[in-house]
């Protein structure tokens, strides 16, 4: 938009008009769910289908496929569990794949019918690095079952290198689809994402498609989604007004400003932002400093969300000592 | 911090530890006066002032030089002036140096004394790039009376590249000390951010400093910043908690964070966030809809500061068609 042509080419030579081909994944529900338990209404996630659908993005995650023995249906909403009957009261079958997530060990194989029997066409199989093998007997359900596939590592900020060659060898030699770059602590910069992007593309080759789910404790979710893109990725992930975990995700609205593609209209999209702007009231995502101080720490965004909850939750020096403190005397596990 | 130390290398070769190397500009007064018509109390900047020594910050931007003419003093807070009396109220000599900056055509050379009489001892010139040969006669003035000079050439964005040669020429034959790339539409991505470093280093040599000052419409104040500091910047623009005109500035909290560098205390800075982020909810910069979609149109931020006036602040469909069309039309000068 207005800039130099000549800007459009990134210091490496990497033209970037390579955003032409990204496919764009919004996850508004299934992650911004994990900021009001799932609790979002019938009618606000029809609205979020039905401006996706015009806007012409290729899936909407409507949540995550659980076990009913893994949460209680009082203290979850439904996009927990994405029952057929929710889905088809705010969804219909049409261009959008419908996608849902499913966690390593929250979920059974009986929770994931045959693809024909559900408006679901994409599993995404999110799982930490240790539980790869369980990841991968799921994974192999999934495509018998006629799924497209997902797997998500997540926490990968945190991962040594040589666990992150161990489940790449894995990954490499299964069958599934997609595998996203996980940022789930929100502690990379844009050159930390190359270098793992280079890394995933090696050990994945050509054949698999590579994408980002970028996380926004230190302002880095877009910055961070357009260095996976920039380095080739097929995929990328977002959400609306970047609702979502603690500090949220890679607004989408950004995300369709900089692919330019004739492909997507914004504009239904930013028609939607209104309504989550008013959520973001109560559901504090976005830029507040606990968040930037566990992204920089590189852990669990989970200790900052419970200082979001207090009424002195700028006061953070003392949050800043005890996460630092921890973090040299070796007591926050990497990944947990 | 954490992360496996092979990351700590950009993709072309570049060490990020050339960050140890980077000097630090807190710019929270004069920028976040834009906000507030410069109407912080005395009290909060001489904590600002105190908290920034304490944090070894290197240069402290204490607000505008300009002339009475200028501006209505019953309509803009003392920092539109920093008239030595105020200066002396929250400030003290000591290893930080204190800096003004002076807007071409609203300050006169008579508001910028000797600099044995003031304590300010650093000047920075905002200009745009048609305004150039006034603002390098002003330059000559400061140099003559002892300062240490920027040059700040603003919405680089939006100037052509046949402009940007012209200007660039002109400052590299001056004396001056510094140029600041400003990014004050808050446009640019970091591949631009590189593309536009490596033409002002190569026009400005190796002896002038180059920095960064960013601003946040599409959440890449810190990204372009870090992006900045990999090309070889030798310095940063930042503000707590990112406050400043319409979506704001680079973090300083983050920038700290960053560096890395034990010359550097990010705690007495952490302290002050809790005060910011209580004027955030008033003044509203960071990430809002009406930012985003004036960055990426690559226009002044005025508009979108009009729009988050309103009440109706987020039902933003109409000001992007409006903005389109006046971008299509050629109605929107590219720079303003």
């Amino acid at each position: 938009m207005g800039l130099d042509p000549r800007v459009r080419c990134c210091p490496d030579g990497l033209v970037t008009d390579r955003r032409r081909y990204v496919k764009v994944l919004d996850c508004t529900i299934r992650d911004g769910g994990l900021c009001n338990s799932w609790k979002f209404d019938h009618e606000l996630v029809g609205r979020t289908f039905r401006a996706l659908t015009a806007a012409r993005v290729d899936y909407m995650e409507v949540g995550y496929r659980s076990s009913s023995e893994a949460f209680s249906r009082e203290k979850v909403g439904p996009w927990r569990f994405c029952d057929e009957t929710d889905l088809e009261a705010v969804a219909s079958r049409g261009q959008m794949k419908l996608s849902t997530m499913v966690d390593v060990g929250k979920v059974s194989k009986s929770d994931i019918p045959r693809s024909t029997d559900t408006m679901i066409s994409v599993v995404r199989i999110a799982t930490y690095g240790h539980q790869i093998e369980e990841a991968l007997d799921l994974l192999k359900h999934c495509l018998d079952n006629g799924y497209e596939t997902f797997i998500n590592v997540m926490a990968v900020s945190a991962v040594t290198p040589d666990d992150m060659d161990r489940y790449l060898e894995k990954v490499a030699r299964s069958d599934v689809h997609n595998v996203a770059i996980v940022d789930s602590f929100g502690a990379l910069l844009p050159h930390h994402v190359r270098y793992i992007y280079r890394k995933y593309r090696s050990f994945l080759g050509e054949e698999k498609k590579i994408g980002m789910h970028a996380h926004n404790n230190l302002q880095n979710g877009f910055a961070n989604t357009v260095a996976a893109i920039e380095e080739g990725a097929d995929f990328a992930d977002a959400t609306i007004h970047g609702i979502g975990r603690g500090a949220g995700n890679c607004p989408i609205e950004t995300l369709l400003f900089f692919l330019d593609n004739p492909r997507y209209d914004v504009r239904p999209v930013l028609d939607l932002v209104e309504e989550f702007a008013t959520l973001r009231d109560d559901l504090r995502w976005g830029y507040h400093l606990p968040y930037a101080i566990s992204g920089y720490m590189n852990v669990h965004p989970k200790a900052a969300i419970a200082m979001m909850d207090r009424l002195d939750r700028y006061q953070c020096t003392g949050f800043y000592d005890r996460l630092l403190s921890d973090k040299r005397s070796g007591k926050v596990a990497a990944a947990e």
